[in-house]
C-alpha cells in the first residue's frame, strides 16, 4: 500500500495498552503493528553491577503469522532467528542513546518489541515505538519517586529509506522493499544528528550522490516522527520529561 | 476485577485483525487478551499423507510482558515452557473435535494463539478465540472454493471454574484463580456434551457434589460464550457455516 | 491384554528396587513397568527458600524401547517430549497432595518416573507407584530422626477409565486405550476426595451420565489401589507413618 | 562390595525382560544392574543405502537415581553428557565386531543400555549384556524368516581391570574405582583377541609389566563372561547360531 | 598498535593455506588474523533449487582465545553469539555482491572465516580476505573446466573507520575502537561503489560532515585493500579473472 | 603422504603463535595443524573451590574445513560433535598427568586445540602441542611471580600406531587410517610410562604380540616427540622449568 515517495505512511501509537507493563505503546506504520512495552527491573546485568548506573535492553519478536506465510516460532525450530537477534541489538543501541544511564539507577528497562503484523519496516517502527514506551516508563519512575528527574536525552526515532526503480523512497512498505536496489535504515535524534545508520545494497551498489538523498529523505521523515511521539505521549508525560532538562 | 461468581466477565472478539491470515480474531475476556490466527497450509503431518484428511493444530505464546512479572522468551531460556506445550496440546485437542477433518482435504489450519496481556483464564480464551478464527478461515476456505462444504461440527468453546473461599466461581480472573482450592477447564460443545474437564485440586481435594456444581456453572457460561461466538462471526459466515449443515 | 471392564489389572509392587534411592518402588501394572525413585535433596527451588517448607517434583521418562515402536531418546531430538512434560507435572501435582510440606523441612524430594515398559496407563501407574517410593522415602527420613514424624497426608493414587465400544473400562490396557471414545486419567486421595480429573474426548463428546459412570469405575479402582500400596510398605512402614498422625 | 581380586562379581542374565523389543537382557554385575534391549529397524543410515549392508548402533543412558548422587538427565541439563556419548561410541564400535553386517541385510540394530542402578563397570556390562540381547534378536531375524543364518562372529564381551593400592584387580566395583591409579577397559572376543582396550592412568602412569599382569587378568574374565553369555541365551538360541556357522 | 590516522595498519595475505579447499587466504591486518575459506558444495539452498543459478554463503568464527580473554565457545554456551551472527550475515551479503550467481551455476560456495587472533576491525579482514579466497576458489572452478568464465563482479572489500578523541581514524586496532565515539564499517566495491554501510554512534551521535570525513577516509582505505587483494591473488588467477571480462 | 612406516611424519612447532595467550603453539605433524593455546584463568570449577588446587582442563575443535569434506559446525548442527567431546576429554585426561595441580595454586588452565588442517593424527597433535602450550604458560606464571616453581611432572606426548595391510605403523597419516586394521593412540610420558592407552580393531581384532609391536613403535616415537617438544620450548623456558625440579 505505497504512499506519495516522499512521505511517511499513516502513523498511530495507541499508549498504555498493557496494564502491567510500566510503559507500552502499539505503533502502527501503514499495515506494520509493532507492540511496544517497557518493563523495568530492579537489577542489571553482572557486569555493570556496583556502579550505581542503569542499562537499557531490547528484545524484537515476531509472531507467527504476522508475515504473509506462516513462520514457525524460534523454540520450534530450536535457534533464535538471526535476523531478530541482529534487530534487537540495532533496537537497544539506538534506545540506549535516548538515555543517560548515570541518572537512570541500578535498574534495567527491558523494550519488548513484538511484530503482531508486517508490512516492511518492523526495526524502525520497533526503535519509534519502544521509545514512545521507554518515555512513559521513564515517567513513570519519576512519578514513583524513584528517580529525581526523568533522565532521557534528545528523542529518538528511526525510519527506512530506500532506492526502488531508481527513485529514492521514504517509508517503505514490505512489497517497495523487495523491489529495492538500495535499503537503509536510519537511526537519528531530535538534533538531527545520527545514531545509525545501515544502508545495503540489496541489487546495485550506490554512490556518495544517492547517499546524500536517501540521508536528506530520511531527515525529514525522523523530524516528523519525533513531533509524533512526542504528540502521543501528552502534554502530562512531555511536562514530566521536559522539566526534567531533557 | 472479579464480577459476579456465577457470571462471565465481560467479553468481545475482534473478528479479522490480522490481513495475512486466513481466519483471525482478537478476543479480550476481562483483561485477558489473546490473538488467534488461523493459517491454511497446503500439507499434513508425515503421518497423515496420503490419505486425504486434514489436522488442526495449536500453538500458544505469551509475550513476555503478558504477565504482571516479565517473564523471559522460551527462546531465551533455550527451551519450551512446559506449561505453555500442555496448554497447546489442550487447545489442538478441542479443536479438532470442531472440525470433520475428513472433509478438510490434505490441509493444515495452524491456530496460533499468543497471549498478548493475561489476567487468568488464559487458556480457555484461546479456545474460544480461536474457535472463531478457526471458523472464519473454514468459511475462506468455502468462499475460495477450495472444499465443497463448511466441515464444521457443533462450535468448541471453553470456560473455567473453581471453588474460591468454598464458593464456586465461574470465569476466574488471576487474582481469584491464584487464592482457588479447586482450579477447573471445561471445554465443551454447542450440544452441552464434554470435550475435555481437567480439574485439579490446588489447596483441597473436591467430592462429586463440588464438581456437580462446578459443571453446572460451566455449562451456563458455555452456553454464552457459543452465542457471542457466533454472533462475532456476523450472519454471512454463519450462514456460510449453516449452510454446510454443520 | 484386557481384564474385566470393571476389574484392575493384575497389580504389584517391588519395593525397595535402587539401593542407592531414599524410596523405591517398581510398579507392575498389567504389562506396564514404572520404575519409581524418591531421592531426598537438602535443598529447596530458589523461589522457596528462606520459609522452612520442602518441596515434592516429580519427573517422567520413558527408555526408547518402552513402546511397541523404538522412540528416540529426548536428547537426540533435541528437545523435551510435551506429552512427557505434561504428565510429569501432573504427577508433581498430585504427589504434592500427599505432604504436608510444612512439615517436611526445607528439602526437595525428587520423585523419578521411568517407564521400562509400556501397555497403557503409565501416568497413572507413575503416581500410583510414585506414591510409594515417596511414603518410603518419608518414612527413612523418620527413621534418620530428620523429621519427627512422617509428614504424610491421605494416601493418593492414580488409575484411568475409559468409554471403549459404549462400555465403560477401568483401567484401560494401551490396545483398549486406542480404540478409546472418551479417556480419563482420576487421581484420588484415601478419602474419596478428588485430587485431579483429566477427561478428554478422543472421539465422541461425553455427556454428564457417562461422566457419572466413570467415577463410579474409578473410586472403585483407587480404593483397591491404595489398599495395595498400604500392603507393600509393609507394617513396619505403615506404623511409622501411622504414628505420625497420618 | 569387592570380591576377591582376581575373581569377577556375581553375574545374572535375565533375558527377554522386554515384550516389546527384538533382544532384551538385564544384566546384574554385582550390583551394577544395566537394562539392554535390541530393536531392528528396517532401515539404514543415510550413507549406508543401497549397499545391502546392515549397521549396529548403540546408545547409553542413566537413570537419574541410578548413582549414589541424583544426577540430572541430559535433557534437563539441556545437552547429551560427554561420558554417556563416549561410552555409547565404545558399545557400538565393540558390538559391531561380533557381526558380520554384510549378511545381516539392510536393517539396523539399535542396542540401548540403560543403567538402572551403578556400582562401577556399566560400560562393560553394557557391552556384555548387549552381545545378548543382540544374539537373541539375530535369532529372531531368522526365526522370522528375514535372513537365512545368524550373520554373528566369535562372541564378544568386556570387563574392567585396574590397579588398587598396587595390586592388579577384576570387576572393580564402584569404591575400587574411585581408588584405583590405573583403570583399564578390555573389549576381547571369544577367541580370545582384543576388540578394544582403553587404559588410563588415574593417578599413576604404568608400565609394561603392569599392562601384561591386566591383560592377563581381563583375558581370564571374558572367557568365563562369554561362557556365561552363551549359557544365558540357552540352547535354543545357541543352536540357531551355531547352525548358523557362528 | 595504532598507526597513522590516515593509513591502513600493515596487511599481508597468505594464499592457499589450506590443502584441502579450493580457495583460502589468511589475512593478518595489523594483529588480527583471520583464516578464510572457500568450500564449493555442488547444491544450492532448498529454495534455489532448478534455477541453475548458485549461492554464496558465510559463517564467521571466533577461536576462543582470539580475544584477550578466553571467551567460551558458543556450543558450549548452547546457543550462537548474536554478535557473530549478524558478522555472518554481513560478509555473506557483501561477498554475494562480488559475484554472478546466474552464471556460477547450481552450487553453492561457502566463506568460512575464523578469526585466530583478534586485535579490532575481525568483520571487515573477514570481507577483505573471503574476497580472496573467494576468487580462488572461482578461478579454481574455471580451471577445472566446471565454468566457462569466471563470473566475478568488481572486486569487494571492506575497511572500518571512526572518531576517536574527536579525530576521524582509518583502519581501528581495538585499542582505538574501545574509545571510539563513532564506529563505521564500510563495504565498498572496485568501482569506489558502496555495498554496505554500517555507521554506529557508540558515544556521541554524528552529523553529516562528520559522515562526509569517514567516507573519505575508508573510500581511500579500499582502493588499496583492493589492489593489495589483486596483487596478492598473482597474475595468473587475475588473468584468469581478467580473462573472464570481469 | 605417507612416510617410512617406523618413522614419525615431519613435525615443527611455532611457539607464542597468540599474543594474548600465555602459552601458544602451532604443531604441524605431516599435514595436520593444530593450534593450541595454554589460558590461565584464576579460578577453579565449583567442586574444586577452596583446596588450594588448579585444574588443567581441554578442549577441541575444529575448522569447518579442515577436513576434505566441509563439516558443518557443532552450533549450526545444534549439538557438540561426540567424536571432538571423547577427544577434549582424552587431551584434557593426559595433561593433567603433566602437572603437579597441588602446586599450581587455585587456577585453571585451558588448552584450546583447534584443528586448521587434518590429516591423520589431530589428537595425539593436540596432546603433544598442548603440552608444549602448558609448559610456556606455566614458565609465564613463574616469571610474574605468581608461583614458586613451575609445578611440571615429565613431560607427556602421544602418536598413533596402527595396523595397516598386515604391518605395523608409526603416526599414521588421514589415507593410512582409513584403510588401518587396528588404530591405537599411546599417550606416554617422559619416563616412558603410559598415561593412556586406546587401542580398537576397526576391522580385525588383534592379539597380544600385534599390542607389544604397537607399543614398540610408539615408545619410540614418543621418546623422539618429547625430544623435539623441549627443544621447541628452547634453552630460556626448559632453564625454568628444569631448575623448578621437574
Amino acid at each position: 500500500m505505497p504512499t506519495a515517495p516522499d512521505q511517511l505512511r499513516p502513523l498511530t501509537f495507541e499508549i498504555g495498552v498493557n496494564r502491567h507493563a510500566e510503559g507500552s505503546a502499539l505503533i502502527a506504520v501503514g499495515e506494520t503493528r509493532v507492540l511496544c512495552t517497557a518493563s523495568i527491573s530492579e537489577d542489571v546485568p553482572p557486569w555493570l553491577r556496583g556502579q550505581g548506573r542503569g542499562w537499557i535492553t531490547a528484545e524484537y519478536g515476531m509472531l507467527p503469522r504476522a508475515t504473509q506465510q506462516r513462520k514457525p516460532r524460534d523454540i520450534t525450530r530450536g535457534r533464535p532467528d538471526a535476523r531478530g537477534l541482529e534487530i534487537q541489538r540495532l533496537i537497544g543501541r539506538s534506545l540506549r542513546q535516548a538515555v543517560d544511564t548515570d541518572r537512570l539507577g541500578q535498574r534495567t528497562i527491558f523494550i519488548d518489541c513484538d511484530v503482531l503484523q508486517a508490512d516492511g519496516g518492523t526495526r524502525t517502527a520497533a526503535i519509534t515505538g519502544g521509545m514512545v514506551a521507554l518515555a512513559q516508563a521513564l515517567a513513570w519512575l519519576k512519578k514513583q519517586g524513584l528517580i529525581e528527574s526523568v533522565p532521557l536525552r534528545p528523542f529518538v526515532a528511526a525510519v527506512s529509506v530506500g532506492i526502488v526503480g531508481g527513485e529514492p523512497i521514504l517509508d517503505l512498505c514490505y512489497e517497495e522493499d523487495a523491489r529495492a536496489d538500495v535499503d537503509m535504515n536510519v537511526v537519528m535524534n531530535e538534533g538531527g544528528r545520527f545514531i545509525e545508520i545501515q544502508g545495503t545494497a540489496e541489487r546495485e551498489p550506490f554512490d556518495r550522490d544517492q547517499l546524500a538523498g536517501l540521508l536528506d529523505l530520511a531527515a525529514r521523515g525522523i523530524e516528523q516522527l519525533i513531533a509524533k511521539q512526542q504528540d502521543a505521549l501528552g502534554p502530562d508525560i512531555m511536562a514530566e520529561i521536559i522539566g526534567a532538562g531533557a
